[in-house]
């Protein structure tokens, strides 16, 4: 929803007076709109973009050399008035006439079509140049009753470039109107934008669903399905647009593309969905030529996006890859920071690239067994945490990021991967903790898994490489492991973080052991003690850690980390594997 | 809400295949993440940014020529592996040194430290350098405890400028330390984003309030107000930094801005917010050095912001302004589309701007009292619009934008003050029409100011220019503006537009009159029938009109431009004004 404004009726006008406030290189405000700050050098077709606000970059993001003249700015999903779109022109005309370009919009072809009679009954030649690119608004029949959505960008950039090569009005209009001829658009929505000053979006779409060919202002769409995976969504879009391929489009198998998003779909997500949408346009034998993937023609924070292609010709690839320099696009070479193009020039020392894990010792049939028992141990890890995934990223969110049950998934499944390799390769069970906590470190990351993988490691290498661990070896990994654990995250006990489980576990078991228990016996017990503690955490205020905020809110919760640490260890002395086949 | 995505286990490995095959030209893909597509003609200090990802731009997008060297990318807000860190080093380095740049956080701390390790441990000159820009994680005295926030991007901006001009690792160290010393961040949330795969957001912040310096992965915040308008949040924004403005910024009056989007909220917000900012900076003598206002550090799609400040020197001001060329940001000059920057070169025709109204024509006593029932009838026509802002909105979210409310407020209170202007300068009904008309137009925009403009305009046409009108003159006045409403919008009755009021308005005020019915019968009775007629278009289908799509689920839903006009011309019968006092 839109949220930050003051008065929502001037939200156009105090939107362009900050505008202009950040771009003074580019743009000047004049009374209905922004010109480029600097005027032409010499006489050229003025290229005016406008519309009603709300799409940012569109329209006023893309003044400047090579890209626009300027921009009409209306208010929110509004057409400027005709006197808006005149005053811009008078402003921005170099005496080669005017071409207004805008979306096909009923009060947008209105206003900019009264504003261009006007200036032509006054001497100065006007155009109005309607984009229709949006598939899903009339059947292909009726091309001309279609709005325009995300592929104005592409017809603006190529008739602004001819104009700024020198083209005539005529011609730029001709490039304009070829642009829109090889241009289809196809959009989806998955929730509606919030009008300033509104409580209630403007449309919506319900969870989990999908609104295909919806318009950047909520108009109806032609059908509503469920949103599935981001492989789904790229196939929807590349096919519905390729059933479309315009007649124009001849043989042409080069296409500018543009993946846009809508305003609360991010570039992560459009990287995810462009992955897939160039491998189809690939298999569909189309090669993109200097795709955009961002935001282009948004409106507010609606959810969703569109894919655009047009397919070029020599003359319309030239113009799409001409250079532009505005506040939201700049194009072309920089004449600065120059790298080399060779891709050799600089030799890296390259570090040695040593990799691999070391090589396994080749173990005693009894270290395979142990080694046999820390897998299963690993697997009920495994299979604990994913159960718990969820509740455990629900634990983290309360003071920190939600990360720590999709952190510590990753880690065991990398670590059970490895520790299953090591012992397919008879690796003692040292070697194979070793194995384990370098994967789980490498493909959890964050800070779960850097301490995990230096304990794991630890505690591996506090054990014999060629055979099962006795007791007090076992006690001694523990011991190291935690040692590990607390130099490398700086946490003492009370710190309210993994140690507090741990601490009290490796103390617990090693008395146990030295009181004459079974490893089994005394895990299992240490185990209990650590869950106890993990609990007890609840009642701690985070002290200390980089970074960490003095947490009020997580005061109550039990620390994520030390919970995970806990249900991992009941779960293998559940297993009973580690501590009942070692000797003793 | 996060939607698009395949296996949310995969986002971020999705995520770097889609963004290097959109920034070809920029980077490539490395295992761990990503480095500059050109290795740098010399030996040069690699600079590498990293951390979690769902921060886009950060850190990826700004990899480049100027920029950082490479980027370590780790699952979504979880900090990539020490094995990562390395793997993306070793590609990158090219023999004069590493520096790792990243949030402070800890398990980025951990991991990017242990990299180090090893690479210095094999002879490659590795450090790191943790931002602690964000005022509201910890207290002043304890600056090196707080997080790292969008004040990142410009103290890796200055550091790695310094290394693309030849600094030592010392030198690139020094001024990231300098750069830190002096950025301050303070940011607000306003809503939580979610992660891919889960249905709940990580946090929220309740409806009409904001978070204070609530982190960018929900961290808590130091405390909860009230969202009013954006000038007080731009007050809450810039007061809080100036109030921690570091010692180390000594008497600098030059200050390096970001204002960044966390992902919801949207350039025009930022710009709107902008306008306050800029204003409360100069107010406090602060000069800001190329602000940079948009999604800089963003966190998916979180409503908020932040407002960063950097207190520049003279090294500084030359390191943050060199030139870059990155997949997300691009500065410095561009070789192409050259303007002129003498701002004369080519000189407009400049149409001739006679855009002051026609100076009314003064009129008789009794014309007076004619212009003076206008007026009254507009100001009940703008009561009645204000009442129905709302509602008239929501009728046009139906099958439109939703702005139809909007606009005829707008409209409306531009037409009565022109049409008061008018009268206080003595102005017949003729030009009072007139001069309402033309405001009208101008101040709404959109499809709706242009119709009722040109309708108002000709109504007054038909009108005596210095005397009050007659029964007659007033129906071809109704008929005029018909006429003109028709001419400009193309539409036809049952094309469910407002000419399915006004048509059947105006041939009942017609018949009611030529019947011997008074001015004011008439009216009242034509506005009873614009009233049904306008009820009416509930069934109708929107037949044409440009860009008016076929919209099934407007069927049903009164037309908001006929709602609009048949209320319209209610309150002006209930007023009995322009029916009541002319001739008849």
């Amino acid at each position: 929803m839109t949220r930050v404004f003051n008065d929502p009726a001037r939200f156009a006008e105090d939107m362009v007076h900050g505008f202009t406030a950040a771009h003074p290189d580019h743009v000047r405000a004049v009374p209905g709109g922004v010109v480029r700050a600097h005027r032409p050098g010499t006489a050229k077709v003025a290229v005016l973009t406008g519309g009603g606000s709300g799409h940012y970059p569109a329209f006023c993001g893309v003044v400047g050399p090579g890209f626009a003249d300027g921009s009409v700015i209306g208010n929110v999903f509004t057409s400027p008035s005709a006197a808006q779109a005149y005053s811009v022109a008078a402003e921005a005309e170099t005496g080669a006439g005017v071409l207004f370009m805008f979306g096909n919009y009923a009060g947008d072809v209105m206003n900019f079509g009264q504003a261009a009679e006007r200036l032509t009954g006054e001497g100065i030649p006007a155009r109005c140049f309607a984009v229709t690119d949006d598939v899903a608004s009339a059947p292909a029949a009726e091309t001309e009753r279609r709005r325009g959505i995300a592929g104005g960008f592409t017809v603006y950039k190529t008739a602004s470039a001819a104009a700024e090569e020198g083209a005539s009005l005529e011609e730029v209009v001709r490039v304009a109107e070829r642009t829109n001829d090889r241009t289809r658009s196809l959009g989806v929505a998955f929730a509606g934008c919030t009008l300033p000053g509104q409580r209630e979006p403007l449309f919506t779409v319900p969870d989990g669903r999908l609104g295909l060919g919806l318009g950047i202002h909520g108009e109806p769409g032609v059908r509503e399905s469920d949103l599935t995976t981001a492989a789904d969504l790229a196939r929807t879009l590349v096919e519905g647009l390729l059933a479309e391929r315009p007649a124009a489009a001849g043989d042409s198998n080069r296409v500018a593309v543009l993946l846009n998003g809508l305003g609360a779909t991010k570039y992560e997500e459009l990287y995810v969905l462009w992955a897939s949408v160039v491998e189809l346009l690939t298999e569909a034998g189309l090669e993109p030529v200097r795709a955009e993937v961002g935001e282009l023609v948004t409106s507010l924070d609606m959810a969703g996006c569109s894919l655009t292609l047009t397919w070029l010709d020599d003359e319309l690839e030239r113009l799409w890859l001409a250079p532009a320099d505005t506040p939201a696009y700049r194009r072309g070479r920089l004449d600065a920071a120059a790298p080399s193009r060779t891709g050799e020039a600089a030799a890296p020392r390259r570090a040695a690239a040593a990799r691999a894990h070391d090589e396994p010792a080749t173990a005693t049939g009894e270290a395979v067994a142990a080694a046999t028992a820390a897998v299963q141990a690993l697997r009920a890890a495994r299979t604990l945490l994913h159960d718990e995934e969820e509740a455990l990223g629900r634990l983290d969110a309360v003071a920190g990021d939600g990360d720590h049950g999709r952190g510590m998934s990753k880690g065991v499944d990398a670590a059970l991967a490895a520790a299953e390799q090591a012992r397919d390769a008879n690796a003692a069970p040292a070697a194979l903790l070793g194995a384990a906590g370098d994967a789980w470190a490498a493909d959890a990351g964050g800070t779960s898994g850097a301490l995990w993988g230096a304990g794991l490691r630890a505690f591996g290498s506090a054990l014999p490489a060629d055979r099962a661990p006795e007791a007090g070896e076992l006690a001694a990994g523990a011991r190291a492991a935690l040692a590990a654990v607390t130099s490398l995250g700086k946490a003492e006990p009370g710190d309210k973080t993994l140690v507090d489980a741990l601490d009290p576990f490796v103390t617990a078991f090693e008395e146990r052991l030295a009181a004459g228990g079974s490893p089994a016996e005394a895990f299992a017990a240490a185990a209990e003690t650590a869950r106890a503690a993990a609990e007890a955490t609840a009642g701690l205020r985070p002290k200390r850690g980089r970074a960490r905020p003095l947490a009020e809110r997580s005061v109550g919760t039990p620390d994520p980390g030390a919970t995970s640490l806990a249900l991992v260890l009941g779960a293998v002395a559940a297993t009973a594997g580690p501590a009942a086949e070692p000797a003793r």
